[in-house]
């Protein structure tokens, strides 16, 4: 039984898949599941059995959803004239938490990676400009990380899209709130200072 | 929705019950289990909603275990003579993966707490004696941990047990290896002290 009993095992080896999840922190969370109400150990179990029968991915949007259209995309408080374009549903989670935003999304699933032989018909892309065929856009909001990959991807969007008259922005980069000026890197303050505003 | 579709929040919630795990974490878990091998995370359900039903407690060492008796306590290598005392199965792993230790073991699924009214009858203290009573045990080493909790139980056991006529002993309290004297806090340097040892 090595040192832990063969169920505990099973849980721990799938656990230890996890990301940021060692062998220890699976060891610590096996135990502490052997141990919880049984209930919750069900609910955990039943809760990612279904998880991939139940999630959808918006024929609109092109994110993660419960149902098809999304809820955001059928939103109609919503204004469909401005679209946000991020790389993951993780993202547009991430947006849609910070309250700043009432548009529409659109996820590209992943980033241009020509090395790792990801193109642009690899992306949502194709779905992006059928949006936008069909009228009514008026700004695309590039929000794709600020990484080679998401800056190289906002720079191909961009030329892509702007001749079709729709207005491309991308968000801002620099200082984050809270942070320090002497503990950032030389990229984000060469970015912070690239775009400073007028106070 | 919130802002993360319904399948996935019924994980997040979930995940957020167990030990170390934030909001943050969970919803980086969740968004990679949706994205995962379907495979893995179908073992994973079923590892949990498994563990449960396939986890006993072994009757004579009280660890929890895949089968009664517990692989160590039917192994006939193993000495019946030396029994180690640990709070929990957990525990059990760690001393079993040092590779110290080649004995028996006795699980008491707690400490005594008596500000939680958890008393001696709220441990696995009768079996202990009842595997005593049978005979052949030479030593018992208390590998309680060195807290408030696990040291007095550590002295009740020993109180309860010696006038049996068997040894007891603890297992010994210094700075961990790889540790560092400036850094260690004030107990452990105390402990360290008293328990020197002629080199």
């Amino acid at each position: 039984m090595g040192t832990v009993p063969a169920p505990l095992a099973r849980v721990i080896q799938e656990l230890v898949k996890l990301p940021g999840i060692g062998e220890k922190t699976a060891t610590r969370l096996a135990f502490h599941l052997s141990r919880a109400d049984r209930r919750d150990v069900d609910a955990l179990a039943a809760a990612l059995g279904s998880l991939r029968d139940q999630l959808r991915t918006c024929s609109v949007c092109c994110a993660l959803a419960g149902s098809d259209p999304c809820e955001l995309c059928s939103d109609p408080q919503r204004s469909a004239e401005i679209i946000c374009i991020v790389e993951e549903t993780a993202d547009l989670a991430a947006v849609e938490r910070s309250g700043g935003f009432r548009g529409r999304y659109h996820v590209l699933q992943g980033t241009l990676a020509p090395l790792d032989g990801v193109g642009p018909d690899d992306l949502r892309i194709n779905e992006l400009l059928r949006r936008i065929g069909e009228g009514g856009v008026r700004e695309l909001i590039i929000a794709t990380n600020p990484t080679t990959e998401g800056e190289a991807t906002a720079l191909y969007l961009a030329r892509l899209i702007k001749p079709l008259g729709v207005r491309v922005t991308r968000i801002a980069h620099g200082l984050p709130m809270g942070g320090d000026v002497e503990y950032a890197d030389l990229a984000t303050i060469g970015k912070a200072l690239e775009g400073r505003r007028e106070m």
